[in-house]
C-alpha cells in the first residue's frame, strides 16, 4: 500500500496485509531500539514511513516511549505524526511530557487541530501551555476556541493562502511562495480587500495557466460559495459536498473572512455525524470520546437516561394489558402470539423510520413529499402486513380452538404492520418540522410506540372476535 | 450563501434562506423566459451562478424543459450543471433528448461520471449512445464499467495529470498547460514510468516552489500510498481519510496506474456507506436509488425478506412460550409485564450493538479489544437492568400477590439487560471475526433474540420461585 523509501523497512512492508492487524509487530524492534538508544534507525523509522503509518506502529508505545522516539524527528514531522495519534494519546503525552518541549510541538500543528487537541486538556496544563506560546498564536487558539463545538467555527483552519486583488499573477506566486511554510491548503488563494472581506478566489491552478502579468482582479472568481462561522459543521460539510469543493471560506456577519474548512475535515465531519445518528437512533445520547475512552458512568447515564424513559414507557403497556386480565386468562393462547405481535410492528416501524431518517438526511426526501411517503408506507404496509398476516394464519390454525379464532392473528399482524410503516415513516417528518432531530424519533422509540399500539390491537381484535364465539 | 455576478439574480440570492426550500420559487419566471424564448435571460441564467445552484433551480423543470434552458449554455457549462441534476432526471434526460445532442453532452461528463450515468440507462439507448462517441471514449466508457459496483475501480475516474520522471518542472508547467483542459484534479501530478508504472507523485504547489530547471525524479515524492482497483471503496475512502489526500492513486496488480480517487468522490462514498449501513441495521436490504425513486415491489423484497425471517423467528419464540402454557393461565399478571421485559433486552442490546458496530467503523476498537469490551457491557449490563429492575420492583408490587412473586420482575429485568448487552457486544465481534459485515447483526436481529431469551428467563424464573408458594 505504500512505497517505501528507506532499507530495512522494505521487507516489512512487502507483506503487509492490513494495517489493523499488524501495527503491534514492529514493537520489539522499536523497543530494542530504544533501549539501544540507536539514534540512527530511529531516525529512519520516524522518516521512511507516511507520518500516519509511522503513529500506526507506534500505537502500543507508552506515551514516555512515543516521546522518546519522537524526539529523534524534525519538528514538522514529529508534529505530523504526533496529529494521526489516537485523542486520548495525545492528551496522555501532552500532559506528561516537558511543558517547554510540548510547546514547541503545539506550535508546529495545524490550528484547527490545536484548539481540538488542547480542548481535551487538563485546564491548568493548558493554561501552563499557553503562557508558553507566542502571543499571537495564543491569541488565535483563544479565538478559535470560542467557537462552540459542531460549528463551522470549530472545525476551520485558520492557515489559508491570501492575496490582494491589485497583484498581478507573477506578484501572487512570489507571494504565495513566501507564505507556503505556513499554509494548509494552498490550491486556492483567497482574495480580501483591504478590511480583510472575502471578495474572490484564484485556484492555484488558474495561477499556473495565467500570464504572468495579468491581475488578479481579472481572473478571480467571484461566485464564491461560503459560510457563516457559526452554521452547524454538518451544513457546512453538506455545502462543501454539494459544490465539490477542496476548501469552503468561513466569514464571519460581515463577511470577513475569518477561516477555511477544508474537504479531508469534512470527511470527518461526515463520519462524526454518521456515528452520532446511529448512535441516537438506538437511543444512546451520543459519545465524546470513544467507546473504549468513555468512562463507565458517563456511559451509564448515556444510556440510562433512554433506557429509563423507555422503561416508563413500556409499564404504561403493562398496566393497558391489565385492563384485559379477563381475556388474558381466559384465552392463554393469544398470549403465545404476543412477543410476535408486538415484534412486528416495532420492525416494520424500524425499517420505515430508518429508511425515512436516511432518505431526509441524504436529501432524498424532502418534508412537502410527506403525502407521497405516507401513501407509499401504507402500500407497504398493506403488502407486508398481508404476507406476514397469511404465514401468521397459518401458524395460529395449530393452537387457536377454530379458524375464526385464528383470524385474530393475521388481522392483527396487518394492522399492527400498517400502524408500523405510518408511524415509523409520519414520526420523523413531523419531529422534523418541528425543528427536531429526525433521529430522536429512535428505533426503540418507535418499537415502544408500537408495543402499546401492538396491545391495544390485540387485545381489541380478540375480545370483538371471541366474544359472539 | 453566494457572491453573484448577473444582476437580475442579485436581489434573490439576498434572501436566500436555506436552498432546500426556495429552490421552485424561481420557475415562473424561468417558464416565462422558455415561453418567450427569451436568449439573453436564459443565458445569463445559466452562467450567472454555481452549476450546482443552476442545477437546483430548475429542479421543478420536465426534462424537456431543463434541456431547453440548458440549449443557452455553452457545452461545458451544461455539463457541469447536468453533472448536478439528480439521479433519475439525469436518467430521464438522457433517454428523451436527440442521442445527437447527449452524445456531445456525454463527452463533456467526468469519465466517473459518465458510467455511472449510462449503467442506469436503458440498455438498448445506452448501445445508441455509445456508437456515436469516439472510439476512444467508448474503450474508456466500457473499461470502467467493467469493475463491479463499490471497488476502487467503480468510482475512480481517469482524468488525471500523468508526467514523466525525466521532465524538468518547466517542462512538466507546459505539459500541464497542454493537458489541462481534460483534468479533473491537476493539485496532484502523477509520475509514471515508459511502462505506464506509478512511480512517484508532485504536487502542484511543489511544482510553482521548485527551481524551472529542477528534475521531476529529484522533486517528486515516492512514499505514495495507492489502493488496487478490486478493494472496496470503503477501504478507499478510508485510506483517503486517513492519509488526509486530496486524491488517491488506483493501481491494477502490476502497478499500472489506472486511475485517481477524489476527495469530494470519497464525501460520496462516506454518505453511501453511512446509509446502508443505517438501512442494514434496521433488517432493510440498502437500497441503490433514492427512497422515491425505488419502485414499491423492490421495497417490498428488500424489506419482506428480513421481515419474513424475523417473523419466523418469533414464531418459535411463540412456540416457546407456548410450552409455559400452565402458568401463563395461572399467573395473569405475570402476562402484562412480558411486553416491557422482552423490549428490555431489545433495548440494552440495540444500544450494545449499535455502539460497537459504530466502535468498529470508525477504527475506535478492533477485534482483540473483545475481552474489555465484554467486561465493560457486563458492568453496563449490571448497572442498568440494576437501576431498571428497581424501578420494575415497585412497578410489579402493584399487581403481584407477594413482595417475594414481585421479585420475578427486577430478577428477569436485571439478567434480561445483562443478556442483552452481552449479546449485542459479543454477536457484532463475532460477526467480524467471521468475516462477516457486522451491521447484519441488525438492532431488529438482537431484539429478535432478545425477545426468546427474555421470554425463557422470565418463564424459569417464574416457574421456579412462584412453584414453592
Amino acid at each position: 500500500m505504500g512505497t517505501v523509501a528507506g532499507g530495512a523497512f522494505r521487507r516489512f512492508f512487502r507483506f503487509l496485509p492490513r494495517p489493523a492487524v499488524t501495527n503491534t509487530l514492529y514493537l520489539p524492534e522499536l523497543r530494542e531500539m530504544l533501549a539501544e538508544s540507536n539514534a540512527a534507525e530511529l531516525q529512519e523509522f520516524c522518516t521512511a514511513l507516511h507520518p500516519a503509518r509511522t503513529a500506526e506502529f507506534m500505537e502500543g508505545l507508552t506515551a514516555q516511549e512515543a516521546w522518546e522516539v519522537l524526539r529523534h524527528a524534525d519538528p514538522a514531522t514529529r508534529a505530523e505524526v504526533f496529529s494521526y495519534f489516537d485523542p486520548h494519546k495525545q492528551v496522555e503525552l501532552i500532559e506528561t511530557i516537558d511543558r517547554n518541549e510540548i510547546g514547541h510541538l503545539i506550535t508546529d500543528l495545524a490550528p484547527d487541530e490545536r484548539v481540538d487537541i488542547l480542548h481535551r486538556v487538563d485546564s491548568q496544563i493548558r493554561d501552563q501551555i499557553l503562557t508558553l506560546l507566542h502571543a499571537d498564536e495564543r491569541r488565535d487558539i483563544l479565538r478559535l476556541s470560542t467557537y462552540p463545538a459542531s460549528t463551522a467555527g470549530a472545525v476551520m483552519t485558520t492557515q489559508f493562502a491570501r492575496i490582494s486583488a491589485t497583484m498581478t499573477v507573477a506578484e501572487a506566486l512570489a507571494d504565495l511562495r513566501r507564505q507556503n511554510e505556513q499554509r494548509e491548503m494552498v490550491y486556492y488563494l483567497y482574495v480580501v480587500d483591504q478590511g480583510d472581506h472575502l471578495r474572490g478566489l484564484v485556484s492555484l491552478r488558474q495561477l499556473v495557466l495565467a500570464e504572468p502579468d495579468a491581475r488578479i482582479l481579472d481572473i478571480m472568481q467571484t461566485k464564491i460559495v461560503s459560510v457563516e462561522v457559526e452554521v452547524d459543521q454538518e451544513e457546512a460539510a453538506r455545502t462543501l459536498a454539494q459544490y465539490d469543493l477542496l476548501a469552503l471560506p468561513v466569514v464571519d456577519h460581515e463577511r470577513h473572512l475569518v477561516g477555511i474548512i477544508t474537504a479531508d475535515d469534512v470527511i470527518d465531519v461526515v463520519v462524526e455525524e454518521a456515528t452520532e445518528d446511529a448512535q441516537r437512533s438506538a437511543a444512546v445520547q451520543p459519545l465524546t470520546l470513544g467507546y473504549l475512552q468513555t468512562r463507565l458512568l458517563t456511559l451509564t447515564w448515556k444510556r440510562g437516561l433512554w433506557l429509563t424513559i423507555l422503561f416508563y414507557f413500556s409499564l404504561g403497556t403493562a398496566f393497558t394489558l391489565g385492563r384485559y386480565e379477563q381475556i388474558v386468562a381466559s384465552v392463554p393462547w393469544l398470549v403465545f402470539f404476543l412477543p410476535l405481535v408486538i415484534s412486528c410492528g416495532g420492525n416494520s416501524g424500524n425499517q420505515s423510520a430508518t429508511l425515512v431518517i436516511t432518505a431526509l438526511s441524504t436529501g432524498d426526501i424532502r418534508l412537502r413529499d410527506w403525502l407521497r411517503v405516507a401513501i407509499r408506507e401504507l402500500l407497504m404496509g398493506l403488502l407486508l402486513g398481508g404476507i406476514l398476516g397469511a404465514i401468521g394464519f397459518f401458524a395460529a390454525l395449530f393452537v387457536a380452538p377454530t379458524a375464526a379464532a385464528a383470524c385474530i392473528l393475521p388481522a392483527t399482524v396487518l394492522l399492527v404492520v400498517i400502524c408500523g410503516t405510518m408511524t415509523g415513516s409520519l414520526l420523523p417528518l413531523l419531529f422534523s418540522r418541528l425543528g427536531l432531530d429526525p433521529s430522536l424519533m429512535s428505533n426503540p422509540m418507535v418499537a415502544c410506540i408500537m408495543d402499546l399500539l401492538g396491545v391495544l390491537i390485540y387485545m381489541s381484535l380478540a375480545l370483538a372476535l371471541l366474544s359472539p364465539a
